[in-house]
């Protein structure tokens, strides 16, 4: 898979990142995407019902496993169907307070998908805002963390994609400029996915477009890796 | 992990295996290590859920998203607490009628765990015996299969592991036997182990020194793949 390093590095040539310090914690936030089932009364770093079945599973059991000197403690607190103004609400008890020196944040699809239904009235400019009032708390509590942004992302031909999501892209391109103006490494998950669709369906990698299958996990642990690595 | 690759192709240097066809039906059999908590309801190939969170769903998740091309189709059947008499009992549900291009067999350790507590009296031989059998009856019916065979383990220092496991030795030599007896890739997982233990103890790679960790886990998908590479 050289060509998901190749994108990952792309999309972070030539800025300057936040770097990360040895022996690190690393905190995974976000959504369902990260969640993927964690079991969330096992939230002790490196514990593995913890990690849930998704891309936080595979980064973690690969590090891990590669690397036992590193003294890595890995947590995992996304949780299904939060929107970044959610993160917000319990920051203190699910970032703040694990002083992690990597903090990697995967959010935004539902910041536009539950606008959709009705249930939910916000706008990119709203996620946009949220997310750097977020990231402008964090600093200030935690000045040296170093940042890994994902790109949220909507597979093209998956179940749940239909031509409304032509709006979501604003919300990708908010985290790409926000990577950017926070010095945070960028993981352009959505890019990497449409890449694969050249190889296989929606079906294959990502069957509703947002929740991607193992295969899709696949590409979103080499790509988090490739990113990690650029710290 | 070049030694693993290393330890895998000694374990089968000069031997003739069982070989595989293309597109192929991959089944897992064992007890506990491979069952890691699937939801057996999701029995279908392919099923993220139905894959467990142990070795089984690394080794699924890198094959299907490395290569798309090769429809493979993987099947997990471990069941926790499993014998090798009792996938004989279940042999024709959760093997043969699945009609496997490649079985993967991990199975034995329950074998000499359960005498110790006195509600077993199985033995080496019956062991080897049964295994044997399982075999012979597995290749009247699939005479095509490719197999590979999983050495049990007891890793030195888990919490379940005492002087008595000395005798848990001739499983292991038994299951390597059965292996070149019968044309299987041999993944040598007792001694992987054990070369980690010169990396981090037991409870970083197999607390108890029967259930691997995630760290764990990454040993097994890597000694698996260099085995899968083998056929």
């Amino acid at each position: 898979m050289a060509e998901i390093r190749h994108l990952v590095q792309s999309a972070n040539a030539g800025r300057d990142v936040r770097s990360m310090s040895a022996g690190p914690t690393v905190l995974f936030q976000g959504d369902s995407i990260t969640d993927a089932g964690r079991d969330r009364a096992n939230y002790y770093a490196n514990s593995g019902p913890g990690m849930g079945s998704g891309y936080v599973r595979h980064v973690v059991t690969q590090l891990l496993g590669k690397s036992p000197d590193e003294g890595y403690r890995f947590y995992n607190r996304g949780i299904s169907g939060n929107k970044v103004h959610q993160l917000a609400d319990r920051w203190v008890d699910d970032c703040l307070n694990l002083k992690p020196d990597v903090l990697s944040i995967l959010i935004g699809v539902n910041d536009f998908w539950h606008t959709l239904g009705g249930a939910y009235d916000g706008t990119v400019e709203l996620y946009d805002a949220d997310y750097r009032q977020l990231l402008d708390r964090t600093l200030e509590d935690l000045p040296e963390v170093a940042l890994i942004i994902g790109e949220p992302f909507a597979v093209q031909g998956g179940s749940a994609i239909d031509d409304r999501w032509v709006s979501f892209h604003a919300y990708r391109r908010a985290a790409r400029r926000i990577a950017e103006d926070y010095g945070a490494v960028f993981v352009p998950y959505h890019k990497i996915f449409a890449a694969a669709l050249q190889q296989a369906p929606a079906d294959y990698w990502c069957p509703d477009g947002v929740h991607p299958s193992m295969a899709g996990c696949y590409l979103m642990k080499e790509a988090w890796l490739a990113g990690f690595d650029e710290l």
